[in-house]
């Protein structure tokens, strides 16, 4: 499995048949033909898919006798959450000091307008 | 500015020049060429891939007399969140029934252990 990959990861959930799979793998392990049935696709456009999520680290594969078995792999979609919540939350950080600075130049004002 | 919509706000983080823009919003809004000034590309780029974020609702433009001001929108980048986060927890969940199965069948066995 390759190591994650931030422009392979959010490539790889930017295509909702792939984002349904990697919701069916939130909820178990499944074979390529589990994965398969309630898409309207071929099996090897499937796979395809499944070649990408790979390649991002977000879904494992073993092949297990004749099957092969696909699992989430969550540290990488970890990973993927940990950036956009990185951002945000500096975001919310910068918005929340604006407001504490609004709110004392307000208290500073407001002692003028009761003069 | 368009709705939210997941298979483009994926697809607008899966670019580290994309990523780059996203980041410098999250510490507060940018003209267009602040956005410019750290990336090693025209300003004509810069543009294409503004556009990209701002049709994926991750990013709102603003145009204040010459200059257009850019600035992070954070709920959009809480619905990229949340899906991964979702997802995440689901399987979470799945694994820590499985511990507690695996954990009561230990207790069960256990006894025959012993004796």
């Amino acid at each position: 499995m390759s190591a994650p990959n931030l422009d392979m990861m959010f490539q790889a959930l930017a295509d909702p048949s792939r984002r349904a799979m990697v919701e069916r793998l939130s909820r178990g392990p499944a074979s390529v033909s589990q994965l398969a049935e309630p898409l309207a696709m071929s099996l090897p456009a499937v796979v395809q898919h499944l070649q990408v999520l790979e390649a991002s680290g977000l879904v494992a594969t073993q092949k297990i006798g004749r099957v092969r078995s696909c699992s989430l792999h969550a540290p990488a979609m970890c990973i993927a959450e940990q950036w956009i919540n990185d951002r945000r939350t500096e975001w919310q950080r910068r918005l929340d000091r604006l407001g504490d600075y609004l709110d004392a130049t307000n208290d500073d004002l407001e002692p003028e307008t009761n003069r």
